[in-house]
């Protein structure tokens, strides 16, 4: 997972700043581009072919939401950069998905870089994918890996009226987008809540060396949330200080709440860590008294023993004269005598607490 | 513990912002709605059926102050905010009870969520409790999750004329009723203090198994309680700081007091912590005790018997020709031999100071 | 010691603000209460019987230092307050022996709480006492919670005219107050330093059980110093950045000396508390290396005998025909061989390292 | 590695300041020194002899970027410092190689000290070596250690025309400079990746004492990276945030470019800490755990035969009357007997999962 | 060491504060007055007798620079005290060597103290001792605890006219004594270098507990190093700021390097840090690998043995009826199935790498 921040920027040292190089895995065979057109009284919605039946929107007055799925094609990207205007280093920005959650206002727009998370059931495994926002006035471009359906739900509620998307602006839109990544994290520790309760009840019952694996694993997760969503409280933050012209203060409104989720994930995240935390030194006990108990008990298991196996010992010695072995009775003195010790250590080592 | 953090977060994932959706457990069968209303020389108090009855209270020149217990009816929590003029995000934060405490200026309007924290002896955890405040000049409403007693006292002082209660504003109703949940945390401490005791003197006597387990959820109770106070305390240090025209600077003397006993909270919470680390450390290292003492014990007590149990073998052998064996009293002074030997063992032990 | 920090606070809770309740130990018979009147050429000093005979120096323009012994008499502390113009908060907070050092300022008077450290020798635990003071233009009023010695030194200087103190203000006389209490935080450390000196040799000779308990209490100790110091250095400074008329920019340089006190005293306590870490680890260690020694030694003492045992086994068995046993003298090779294996362990371990 | 910092600083004490005396390793035999000569339309590069052929480019109005490789020839860089007035402590900075990452402004130049890292897969060593620019309006003198090819890319673009370096002033240069130095931490990383990779499967096999050594030279690696890049990080922070006359805004876009790499490598380095210290774990939890595996194997090892040899001790003994040894079977019933004793230990001691 | 920072406070409690009394070790026998009386192109040096000799040149404009060597003469730095106009509380520091660095203003003079180190190799022991400095515009008076010859070729250079010195004002005078003692540091660090790296081979071959020993005083003086840089960190910082008139720009930029110096010894500090902390986990694990292979070794031994002993054992019972007793090579196949039983519980362990 920690090579998830470092995919391939060998590939990168000694070009031109600037250069559009894709970085990641292509998660999609062709780029998908899709366009949401709508203002208080009006919705259009249509899958495009190719890039330059964007253009026309960006001097229509109408909202417009511009969405790419697909990375891997640098020229459309430049084509899209070229028309809407945009600095060489946010395309750059934009095809390497090893950036961090940052934005950056520039004048007539505003570049926000986010991470999405899902757990891939299947490879048990956190994936981060990276959802680029550019608005300006009356246009938003985003840009995601691959086809997904995290903003389905927002599409929903443009088409249908819900809610105050039609009337506010494109800065609204944008907190509405922020607002569907910012959930899915919500849901990523719910999952995650699910797997740790299992684990604990694992633990609780029949602790393996497999629980100490999951616990680590978890715990590289929960680090590796925590960083993402880091950044992303302070992306949140400095759009919600109100200081840009291109958001407006009902919007601040709406970000605020968005920061307060961010908050309360680091809450969730910390908490679990020192859950996870807990779960460590549960099984590192649990495991020391497992051995603790398995030395002490045949510990004493042969201290028992041994004194018996010496007294036995005497009497298989070869003296020509040891009176007791004349004795016709001596022998069974002898098995009383052993059960004696035996029993008197018992009780001794009981009366200690060692067994 | 740390689920309380996301009761059921996934229920909402894909709303609209500003959708009423109660998050938590439904704790009363039904909403509970009480009024005061009172000034320097009149009180009021009444227990109201609908909600329309407390409308009138909002343009009324005296103090009102209007308690709701119970969050799950949310058709009644919406009418409240429309009349009222209340931002849509302020009633989702109301009726959801993950939020944090915290604190948000509104204009003409304050929205406070605090925690009320209480012990359950019955299922021995700490249970919290959202409280939501919201005041302007003449009218405070306090949502509850469900009837509590806390206020009680307070509904006394007013009804009796205690302090400046009925002298002062509505604010200084609002600090009230912050103090009366901060004071809950005393009483929480105190008896965490009881049981923490308990603890340490079964500590200092008879450690077991369930002893760590003990000290692990208390350990957990404490992080959960700082996690609790420390938003509390920026809240009630954004209020006193007396930035608000709503909060007089009369109240924020009085808020300045409540600061101060967060602030004393938490450094309580610091030195129960400090001292469950302490204990951990103690029960820890009470257990290696035990451990090591049985392993020196019996590891001394075989490394005595061990060469005896050697020249009683010796003496066992059937070789033919064993010159000691003949004289009639060697087995005695074999006898001898080996008490000496054992014993000069123990007292070599002794003097090392392992036994 | 923890519980310090909560002495009883469950008595309070759901009282009105500002209720007077002395919180603490009543730690004297009877509330003194003594007068010193001074300016530069005139002193006077008294003991006096009711709080009554205060009052007339409000307003006298020589200033006044009233000392009160006692904190348990509310009626008495409640009606300084009203004579002297002092806010129900603070009268509060003096009879509330739990406050943490701070400092308020209310315009024409400052109200400081310190608090003064002693070490109890009998009962071998650190001691607190809170000291507050409130002091205007003209008059000074100091509380503790009994009658001591602390500020006699200071009563003498003034006086026998020593020093600035008859020359300089009340805020002087405030700042020399502060002097003293913060000079007795260097006698604990002195004290302390004697203590962990005494404990370090006897780790060094022969530690016990129970120097790991005096290294934790001290641990304790140093924690409860720093939670002391850390408040008051805050206190310090902010009375020293000069920003309260009430205090002279030329007294303001005597207070930055004793702000560097603290800081002293800060770094004291850093130092004490990296030793008794440092302590704690040789302590640790040394009882490991004690075990393993243990361990060691009679393991291998274990694994010479075994195989000579196992050598006398064969020569135990009662097989028809072996014929070593035949020959004469097989016993005394027996014997030498059995030298030979033992010897040839003890060479192999010693060089080895492991004896 | 950590001597790095402190190479050889003793042969200085005492000295005047801004006395230059090379403090490094002499890593080239001849100081090179090579001049390109730049602006929108024009191009040279040259190798150069003297250190006077310099001088006349200082006045030219085109950009001049002059290289130098090696620092042990004083008097050369003295002169430099003459012609080119600059402050006798850079020139010190610049010849002592124990310099940290830093920034300072001089009005009409900057001077900035930079580190660059590479792995020496000889020695597996990370070696550092000191780059310091120098840059006023027309002209940025950089000086290396030894020859690098880490600027040739750069070079080659500005030859070839390549991006906006030709267009953009000496401020762009600078920063282009800086990026291929932060490009080359990426690289260090992309190697140090793989070789924790590495370790990571063999630790996952066949953990040695090799391995935790080797853990170990990587966490020094990090901590050694860590402090390279934290000040470097604060130099661009400082150069970007546009308050230098020198460095105009369209720059400072892409100076916040590497600032963002700079936290990305920053991020990266504390994944890998957290990596390596989790491989730790894991290598002292396997270790424990083999350890552990042997002690409870042998232990129950012993445990089984240690009764059965006392059993057979018991009929050793020459008690002349025992009635067991006279029957003629007995013998296998005592076999049979040790085995059901033997098989009973073993099952009770897998049923503990003991085995 | 940590009782450096408490020599001797408790002589000083109760005391009217600015009452100078000497705190510390008497290190010279008779206090050294040493003047030097300097500007562009004069100089005198002379040592004189009494203090008053120097008063003159408090008016004089030359530069002058009084070095006084010793501090327990009182009543001699009182004097200067009152010829100079120095704070009372400035001659208290002075002759308390117990200070931390600091920094004060008085408008016509700064006040600064600093900690001179030094290895006293004679008794293995970090040293320090306290400099004041005090300078107006045109004199600067240095206070040592004894005759030191840290300053001697800052001497040299201003008698030799080497550098800035004889230019520069009485500020470049007091950058050039800090700039001194700021030096001394690096030679402690070279000397503690050369210490580290004995200390490391040993541990490399032949860890003892003595080795145990030296890494904790090695981090003991490490803390304590930290401890004096921290703050005189802080000084040079505050000084180089700019905020003082006695301070001229041009000694600002030479200040500055002075502040990279302190910054490059606390990195260096905190590498060592680094590295000691690594040096103690490398003996206890070195420590505890060695306890297992002792341990593993024998506890293979004795399991190898145990069984074997049990087969003679059976042997040596006493049946009347053992077929395999009667048969004359049963001997031989028994001894040649213990020798099967013996390898092949080699082997196994073998293969289980335990050997």
């Amino acid at each position: 997972m920690p090579r998830f921040f470092m995919k391939s920027t060998k590939r990168k040292a000694g070009l031109t700043p600037g250069t559009l190089v894709h970085i990641g895995e292509r998660k999609v065979e062709r780029v998908g581009i899709r366009i949401i057109d709508y203002d208080e009284t009006f919705f259009e919605e249509k899958e495009v072919e190719t890039v330059e039946e964007c253009f026309p929107f960006r001097d229509k007055e109408t909202m417009t939401w511009i969405n790419i799925d697909g990375l891997h094609d640098v020229e459309l990207i430049e084509k899209i950069g070229q028309h809407f205007g945009l600095h060489p280093l946010v395309l750059e920005d934009i095809v390497n998905t090893d950036q961090r959650p940052k934005m950056e206002d520039f004048g007539d727009y505003l570049f926000v870089v986010l991470k999405m998370l899902y757990y891939d059931k299947e490879r048990s495994e956190l994936e981060s994918e990276q959802v680029s926002l550019i608005f300006g006035t009356n246009f938003l471009i985003s840009f995601q890996e691959r086809q997904g359906n995290v903003f389905e739900p927002l599409k929903d509620r443009i088409k249908k009226r819900k809610g105050r998307v039609r009337k506010a602006g494109v800065d609204y839109l944008a907190y509405a987008l922020i607002d569907s990544i910012v959930d899915s994290y919500f849901v990523i520790l719910e999952q995650f809540g699910e797997r740790v309760e299992y684990v604990e009840q694992e633990l609780a019952t029949t602790p393996t060396q497999d629980t100490l694996q999951v616990i680590r694993t978890f715990k590289k997760e929960m680090i590796f949330l925590r960083k993402s969503i880091w950044p992303l409280r302070e992306v949140v933050n400095s759009l919600e200080r109100g200081e840009f012209p291109l958001i407006q203060s009902a919007t601040g409104i709406y970000l605020r709440d968005v920061y307060d989720h961010t908050v309360q994930i680091i809450d969730a995240v910390e908490s679990y860590q020192d859950m996870l935390s807990g779960m460590l030194e549960v099984y590192l006990s649990s495991m020391s008294n497992k051995m603790n108990e398995v030395m002490k008990l045949l510990t004493v298991f042969a201290a028992i023993f041994i004194p018996l196996t010496f007294v036995a010992g005497i009497y298989g010695t070869n003296f020509s004269f040891i009176p007791e072995l004349e004795w016709k009775w001596s022998y069974f003195v002898f098995l009383f005598v052993l059960v004696v010790i035996g029993v008197s250590l018992l009780v001794y080592f009981r009366k200690k607490k060692w067994l």
